[in-house]
This record gives C-alpha cells, sequence and structure tokens, in this order.
C-alpha cells in the first residue's frame, strides 16, 4: 500500500471551459480509518458531464465542490482496511469517495460489487448512474410506444448508447446524433440504430429531418444547444423530452445572441402540447432494483451493449475529462487509478 | 324569425392587435336544414383567447379560419327547427357554430343544455370549456397537494378563477395574478385566494416573491410574458408547469430583444426538474363526466363561484373579443346574441 493518498483538488473555478490550471495535484498522507470505517482505495473513477456543474457556484441541485477540496466522483473501491464488520478486506464496492486514491468511510451509502457478476467497471456506466438515467428517464418520462421515433444525443456516450438499445428493445425506430463517421458507425453497425447523424456535418437539421420522417415523438435531451434547436421543429404532437443533461451548454459564459426565444419554445410546447421534465437518476431511487434487473437479463442475453473508454492514471483524470466535455471519449469514460 | 343571419367574417389577418378592420359584419339568407339536419339560432356567443390564434395562420393545434369565412366559436343555440328525430324545436344546445346568428348542423357533437339545472351560459363557462380546462390542467399535470403554493394568472377570468378555487379545495396556499384592485379583491374577497397580485403594480417580481414565501409548486401557465419572467425564479423543485396558454404574446409581432433566455428556462427545467405540459381540453375528453359531476357538485354546495360579462349583440363581439385581449373583462366574456 502507498504510504501516499493522491487527490486532485478544484484550484478555481471555470470562466468557460476548464483548463488543467483549474486542478491541482496534491499528496497527503492515508487517512487512517476509526473504529466503524474503513478505508476505501480507488480502483476505478468516473468521469462524468455533472462534473463540470459541480465546479461551479451556482446553485443546482447539488452543493458546488468548495476551492481546495478533492473533486467529487463515483469510484469502484476497494476495501483496504476495515474497522467494520460489514466489510472485508479487498471487497468491491462503489463510493462517493472522489478524485483521490484513498478514502475513509462509514460504510453508509456504499454499494457492493461482485466482479463475478459483471466487470466491475459497469457499476459506473451502464449497470451504474449512467445506465440508470438512460433506463429511468427513457421509461418513465419518454416513455416509447412501439413504431415511434425516439432521438437521443451523444449517443456513443454510456447514457445515449443505453438510451437508443432500450428504445429498441421497446420498438421504437431509433436515431442517434454523434460527433464523427466512427461513432456513427457504432450505432447503426454495433449496436441496431436504424440510422445515426453526425452532428459535425454540414447540415444537422437536414440529416435529422431525413432521419425522422414520422418526426420525433421522444427526446432524449442531453445536450441542448445546436441539436435541440434542430431538433424542435420535429417534435410531434403529444412528444416526451426528458430532460437530464445541457452538455453543450456547461462552457458558456453568456447567453446566445437575440433575440430571446423562449416564447418559441413555449408556443411549441403549448400548441403540440409537448412534455419537458427535467430530472437526475435519484429521483427515481425506488426503480433501482428493476433497473439492475432487467439491464443484467439483457447484457446476458446479449440485447444490449456497452463501451468503455479507459484512461490510466488518477494525473491523466483532469485531461481526460476536459476532453470528455468536447466528446472527445468514445464510450463511458473511467480513469483507472489502481 | 329574422329573414336575415348576420355573420361576422375574417375580413383580414392582424399583425399584432386586431382591430375592428380585420373583422367584418355580413348579411345572408338564413340556411335550410336538409333531411337529417336542424336549424340552430344562436342564443349566447363565447369569447375566448384561443381565437386570437385562430386568426393567423401559423400552424397549431387547429386550422386557422379562412379569410371571408365566419370567425369560429361556441355558441349556446336553440333548435329553430329539425329534420331530426333527436332535436325539437326550442331544444338548448352547445355548438361550434361561430359569430352568426344562424347555423345549420346534423347534430353531431352537440351537447344538449338543461336550463333547469344551471344557467345556460355556465354551459360556455364554468360548466363548459374554459371549465374543463381549468379541471382538468389543475388536476392532471398540476396536482397539487395539501399545504403547496399554487400560482395561476388571468386569476378573475373563466379558467384562472376556477384554476384558484379548485387548487383551495384541495388544501393549496393559492395566489391569483389579475389586473387592477378590483379583480384583485374579488379574488381574495369573493373567491377565497390566499392572496392576489396585480400584474400592473410597480414590481411584480417583488410582489409575487412576498406572496409565495414558500416559492411555487404548481404554476398554471395561461399568459406568459412578464408573468412567467416574475414566476421562474420562484419555481421549487418539481414544480408542475401546465401551459393552456399565452395570451401576454399572442399579439406579439416580433420576438423580444435578446439575448436568447432559452437557455435560462432548459437550465432551470433540469436543476429544479420541472415538469412542464402544453395541453387543450380535448386532449381530456375522457374526464368530462367526472367534470361535469364534480364542478356541478361544487356549485350545488358553493364552493365555488363564477362571474360572467354579458355583452349584448352580435355586431358587438369585435369589440368585446379586442378588449378581451387586453384584460378588458371582468369574468367569462359572453355575447347575448338573441
Amino acid at each position: 500500500m502507498a504510504a501516499v493518498n493522491r487527490r486532485i483538488v478544484l484550484a478555481s473555478r471555470p470562466h468557460g471551459e476548464p483548463n488543467a490550471a483549474h486542478f491541482r495535484l496534491e499528496e497527503g498522507r492515508v487517512p487512517t480509518p476509526r473504529e466503524g470505517e474503513i478505508l476505501l482505495r480507488t480502483r476505478w473513477l468516473s468521469l462524468d458531464p455533472y462534473m463540470r456543474g459541480r465546479m461551479s457556484a451556482a446553485k443546482s441541485y447539488a452543493e458546488p465542490v468548495a476551492i481546495g477540496e478533492p473533486m467529487t466522483g463515483e469510484t469502484v473501491a476497494e476495501v483496504a482496511a476495515s474497522n467494520n464488520p460489514d466489510f472485508q478486506v479487498r471487497d468491491l464496492v462503489t463510493a462517493f469517495s472522489g478524485w483521490q486514491d484513498y478514502a475513509v468511510s462509514t460504510g453508509k451509502g456504499l454499494r457492493r460489487v461482485d466482479p463475478a457478476l459483471a466487470p466491475p467497471t459497469t457499476a459506473l456506466g451502464i449497470l451504474g448512474m449512467p445506465g440508470m438515467t438512460a433506463y429511468t428517464g427513457l421509461l418513465t418520462i419518454g416513455r416509447p410506444k412501439p413504431g415511434e421515433t425516439v432521438v437521443v444525443a451523444a449517443a456513443a456516450g454510456p447514457v445515449g448508447s443505453l438510451v437508443g438499445q432500450i428504445a429498441k428493445i421497446k420498438g421504437a425506430h431509433v436515431v442517434g446524433i454523434a460527433g464523427g463517421p466512427e461513432k456513427c458507425a457504432y450505432l447503426t453497425e454495433e449496436l441496431g440504430f436504424d440510422s445515426a447523424v453526425d452532428h459535425r456535418g454540414d447540415d444537422l437539421p437536414g440529416a435529422l429531418a431525413a432521419a425522422c420522417p414520422k418526426g420525433i415523438d421522444v427526446y432524449f435531451e442531453n445536450v441542448g444547444g445546436a441539436v435541440f434547436e434542430a431538433v424542435m421543429p420535429l417534435l410531434n404532437d403529444f412528444a416526451r423530452m426528458p430532460v437530464c443533461g445541457l452538455v453543450a451548454g456547461y462552457n458558456a459564459t453568456e447567453l446566445p445572441e437575440g433575440p430571446d426565444r423562449t416564447p418559441i419554445l413555449m408556443r411549441a410546447i403549448l400548441t403540440k402540447r409537448l412534455h419537458l421534465q427535467g430530472f437526475i437518476v435519484w429521483d427515481f431511487a425506488d426503480q433501482a432494483p428493476a433497473f439492475q434487473r432487467d439491464i443484467s437479463d439483457w447484457l446476458r442475453a446479449g440485447r444490449v451493449k456497452y463501451r468503455e473508454d479507459i484512461v490510466d492514471g488518477l494525473e491523466n483524470a483532469p485531461e481526460a475529462f476536459i476532453g470528455m466535455l468536447r466528446g472527445r471519449n468514445f464510450g463511458k469514460l473511467v480513469v483507472r487509478v489502481a
């Protein structure tokens, strides 16, 4: 066991796109668990777009990370020492232990990971928070019916790729939006999407309209910006729009130029009787057993697939995170820490 | 029976606020019902904000009125002649027979009005389309829980006044927004609202915040514009927003000045997990029996009240309609035609 705990702290709050200077790698002593506590050693760290929000002081559904504190994040960690009879050394768990090598926990909120059932990293992806975000948002708010058209952006990512695959299982016509020909080919050739649209192409609105000849019944919103603008005119009456992310705007430093287009959106909501609903995965915590059961079944049956983008070394987490906000990852972004 | 059928047709499409020149009073022959048909004589004509949309060519949930055709509208009409065994002369019905003295109908879609049960004009108000809009939108989308705060604008109008009264029956804290001290006094003194905010006052955001110390859980949206801007920052997590009208923008000729504030709304939807849903009353047609039963019960028990603003003479319909879009009516606006 290393005698040093490396941790990546928030050095300053970004105005716009984060860069390396907003993070700082610090070294400290490995903490010592007290009676009833355990010492966790981070094996894998999940990197997710929501973390950009935690770097800002703006009010959101969670508190921001304080300056000088480790970045928050979910990990798969190994119990390295235990003063808690419920945990044995070498047990694997998921924990919100952040961007660091070690953390102490009382055991509260940890979820056990059984490496015999699935690769441990899936607890951060398809069987974890991103997977459950896709499952709950699509099925509870989106509610696709057979034959309806479902559109999802960031479709090669961990949330979007599962949204599309579940929508296919439910009988929908599925269109994914992704950046670049490689990701688009992956959607149609590997994941069974009906079509894929490259948002880097010349004419996103035209390409999306061509891929959705019957309009759009469900738009799973995790991007916003230009993609949302292209989706809006194609929405059918009674379309549903689960909203779980707006990554295209996370680095924005000012509002887009005018005029104020809010009345266009409100008029569409009224005249098309749209249903927009924001959510975060914890709002649907009671669906966790159904989610685990269904996705495990579908994984075993080969009906859903996943892809991971593994980066080596905690010290490389900031660069990988910055790249993710630019769409550089291809699959669930995970840092192998130890 | 008059030998002349007066009708008010759409003379031209307004750009901005409608004026008298957009309407034309024409006289023609009273139509003759064929076999199986009936002749309807308009007794009362309902005037409602949605009619402004029908004057425009823009795509909406209903077809626009054609130039030279009578304005559409719901009426309480009397059967003046019948070649249909299901209808007797002097029967009262509601019909979508428009801004005219007479119309022919097959009987399809007519709803009988029993003047022994309630004044016939209530079939155009609290027991009709506006009442059912309030009932279905509030209870199906808004779903107020006891102790929650419900805000409604145009609160002295036929939809808003019932929204607030139903919300009170459901145990909510109810705040109405209306124009002028007389309407505001009516809300709190006659209808039992907890408070009323005058949108013509100096500081609408401040006054609304003071009236909603625990934030807003349900905002019944029928106005848009400055009222919506004042509501937005006060919305609580998981707030619901039935959207059934945007009357503040119906006469707008251009979008508001920039910047584009759409991302502010989308970010609020995401971080507060808001639920916005557009609807029109016909989307909930299956709730008509429950609506009729509940409102009739509450009327008999004195638990809900209504107010009508009756204008005499079909020829005065255009002026009354133009005034309604400026908030000049006080209660359900109905034209007494015959």
